[in-house]
């Protein structure tokens, strides 16, 4: 089986995890006799956006179509080009255009990681977060009036529909039905936004009548932030808008010991469209260039990947082999210093290529 | 000093914790040679609404205006009235009309509280939530349209203006400027939300250019709720809209061990229009009925309130009592069970009444 992939570094860290995460696809195509073919591309960076001050060449969109799914680092250098133009320009973009319209983001405490939180043990948290990836907040409409006056008002329109919403919680509901627990917990705030969020609500208990073996409860956002510190334990799927999802997602990965293990996958699983994955954790410019930010999240996205494309004893394997080397604790295995070892990027990517080939 | 209180316990826990606070407060005024003179009010309840139909009487205005201050419990019964008539009908009635456009929201890891975070002692979590407390995202404009067509489509709109946004701004940099640290993060999502945070973002920008011994950062939502977890430390005054800022001042509360224990302040600074101290926590119906809430939100609560009413050092007996009762820990205080102990809401309420007596 040969599927063509194509390779987005983009900024910082990402350029230093991919090589990782593609050492580690290799390995587990190798132990399953598959073949990935990645072609690299050097867009959605900031070093793109000096040569052309824009993010993406014009013929992007076809370019990227021929892709069975794209395989992402990290976009952002907010030195050289403004975040949002940046994000809106490249990965948001990508998400829209290919209608990428849920991102999967799964929150697991690993063997070997330490949490944050007092005395959760591996096996205490284990949830998905469903973030709806098209529309909801994350929209460029709306305006300013009577500039620099005393009267300056700002507009922002949050955009749901119909179509949009009920198609991520049919999604959802359908991961909560094949897990064992079967329980789906919808993030609200209908108590204060009072059009949107109300009517997000009403698709979610619309939906529910559907999927009775599921057992759903909501939350508003507050709370649910307070829950997920208090009591990660209580979540199985949880499913939320596109701003509350993306709030969800890097909290949860916190609570779990660190960002840089956290995967994500924007899927359009209608199958139109490419998919794309990306670690949760970004460009982190603070850490770029010292070659010691870690490949897990990366790794992990290409186990994600690997499911996607329908090899899903592949992908168990290779997220089998990541789990192995953070079992083994930062003293035996070379983890990055989030995992407080003193291990690089390259390092830890070997390590999990090799367990790849033993296991 | 004569003041004249508003007392308005709502519904749940609101009416258990309420008697404990006034308990607390005479105590301190009996201490400090201060009056406070309360006058209960039965609206802004489930009970209120079964009789009338809505939450206030029409002249709710008029009559809450005639108080220095309103101490309030919590609103909110869903099983009787749906959450957002409820609370658009009375709190966020009150937020607006009386220009309560600061919610100020302590968080502190105090002695004797075990925190879920693991390894933080008591000094090492000590940060202040400003929350913009009448536009923003809460707002009920907006709408639908095409309904129940595969084209239904929701508007919901986010409002800020330059006055809204100038005013709390400039509130939370004197903050910061009084504080030992001076520091002051702003949340943010302006890689996101493409019209209304960038806006945010430059008058950050624009206020910082006063107060130039302030060092100020910012951080987008998502990475701000998982530092919170990762690096309490980091925080000293913190700023954001009105819902990121609902958002982080429970998930600040959870990360110092209960919501049980957070207070809040709505205030209206010009002193325009009276002020409203509320503990963070709401009505709590799993727990309501049972007299084993929290009552320490409330009392801390009052605690603000004398010192929004001018009385620092009566204030600051007050909070000190409070930790002096926590620091006993639940073997030697009746502390409640989300403390860990066996006390009831009454007895908690006791012990912190006769340690301000002694004290
Ligand atoms: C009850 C609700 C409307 C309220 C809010 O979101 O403001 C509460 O969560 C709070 O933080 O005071
Ligand atoms: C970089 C940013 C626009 C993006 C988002 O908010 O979606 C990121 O935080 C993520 O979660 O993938």
């Amino acid at each position: 089986m040969n599927h063509r992939i194509a390779v987005i570094p983009g900024d910082g860290i990402g350029k230093e995890v991919v090589p990782a995460g593609i050492e580690a696809l290799e390995a587990t195509t190798g132990r399953f006799g598959l073949r990935l073919e990645f072609t690299d591309f050097g867009f959605a960076s900031a070093e793109y956006w000096q040569r052309h001050q824009r993010m993406l060449p014009a013929d992007w969109e076809e370019t990227l179509r021929a892709f069975d799914a794209i395989y992402f680092g990290a976009v952002g250098w907010p030195t050289v080009v403004p975040d949002h133009i940046s994000l809106w320009g490249s990965l948001l973009q990508f998400r829209r255009t290919f209608d990428q319209f849920v991102n999967l983001r799964p929150c697991r405490l690993m063997p070997g990681v330490r949490s944050p939180l007092a005395d959760r043990e591996p096996g205490d948290i284990d949830f998905l977060v469903v973030r709806e990836n098209t529309e909801g907040e994350y929209s460029s409409v709306g305006g300013r009036i009577f500039e620099g006056t005393d009267r300056e008002t700002v507009l922002q329109e949050t955009v749901m529909t119909r179509i949009g919403v009920d198609r991520v919680l049919r999604f959802a509901f359908e991961q909560a039905q094949n897990r064992p627990r079967q329980h789906l917990t919808s993030a609200t705030k209908s108590n204060g936004i009072a059009i949107s969020m109300p009517y997000w609500d009403e698709r979610v208990a619309a939906m529910s009548e559907r999927f009775p073996r599921v057992r759903v409860d909501k939350f508003h956002i507050d709370a649910l932030a307070a829950q997920f510190v208090l009591h990660p334990e209580w979540f199985d799927v949880v499913v939320a808008s596109n701003l509350f999802g993306d709030i969800l997602s890097d909290l949860g990965p916190a609570c779990t010991g660190t960002l840089g293990i956290a995967p994500s996958a924007n899927v359009n699983p209608d199958r139109h469209h490419p998919s794309l994955f990306e670690p949760v954790h970004g460009s982190a410019p603070d850490i770029a260039g010292q070659g010691i930010a870690n490949p897990i999240g990366q790794i992990w996205c290409g186990s994600m990947m690997l499911d996607h494309l329908g090899h899903s004893e592949a992908a168990a394997h290779l997220l089998g082999a990541v789990e192995d080397v953070l079992a083994l604790g930062p003293k035996e295995a070379p983890l990055t210093p989030d995992l407080h070892g003193t291990g690089t990027t390259a390092e830890l990517g070997h390590a999990i290529a090799e367990r790849v080939r033993e296991r």
